[in-house]
């Protein structure tokens, strides 16, 4: 077994909006995605969503309120609430969530939705 | 809704191996938890455990061969695999795993068996 190194999996993508999965844990799986500018709004009815911050920044907005996330915060929408994440500079985030959930959930989806990618395990990447 | 810090949350606390919950994800809890020297060996037989180092390093030890892991990288333990982490010195971690999941797995019990204690959500705390 390997160490899954955060920096390293995240030099191997630029898209924005696109998750990388990186892990699978109990039937969630671990992915890590970079925000530019705004998704759509879209909620998920029977998953929660979890976000780490672990670079940069960004604002998760809801119907009511707006939450404020820099390096080292993070925050669950729970199931069935509507948000939208928006970054003004680009901000890379950690997600835990159920595996094969959709990025924009019970929305219509656009040319931005999947349930994210593997990044293949790297024999050859350690150095 | 307001962001979870992570340092906050970890600057709550100073004792070993006693795992904080700091949310619940589909059925999952996210805890913190700081390690320093040896914990038991165990596994836990329908539970995969994934450790993301957020300050220091530790070894996770398994029976045929060990997974050194620094902050920002992490693993994740499938069910049923005996393991050790091992921490020369204090070593932060976050954990994702079962709602209830015991520290020690299926190992004996001891003074250091836990499923972990919710810290929690902190009205006052922000500055």
């Amino acid at each position: 077994m390997k160490p899954i190194d955060l920096d390293e999996k995240l030099s191997r993508f630029n898209d924005h909006w696109s998750p990388r999965i990186i892990a699978s844990v109990n039937g969630q799986e671990v992915k890590l995605v970079k925000f530019s500018g705004s998704f759509d709004w879209h909620s998920h009815a029977d998953a929660d969503e979890m976000f780490v911050v672990l670079k940069g920044s960004f604002t998760m907005e809801f119907r009511d309120h707006s939450v404020e996330l820099t390096q080292g915060q993070m925050i669950v929408v729970p199931k069935g609430v509507e948000h939208r994440p928006v970054a003004e500079a680009e901000c890379s985030v950690m997600l835990v969530e159920p595996a094969g959930l959709l990025n924009t959930g019970d929305g219509e989806e656009s040319d931005r939705t999947t349930s994210g990618t593997w990044i293949e395990s790297d024999e050859a990447a350690s150095d």
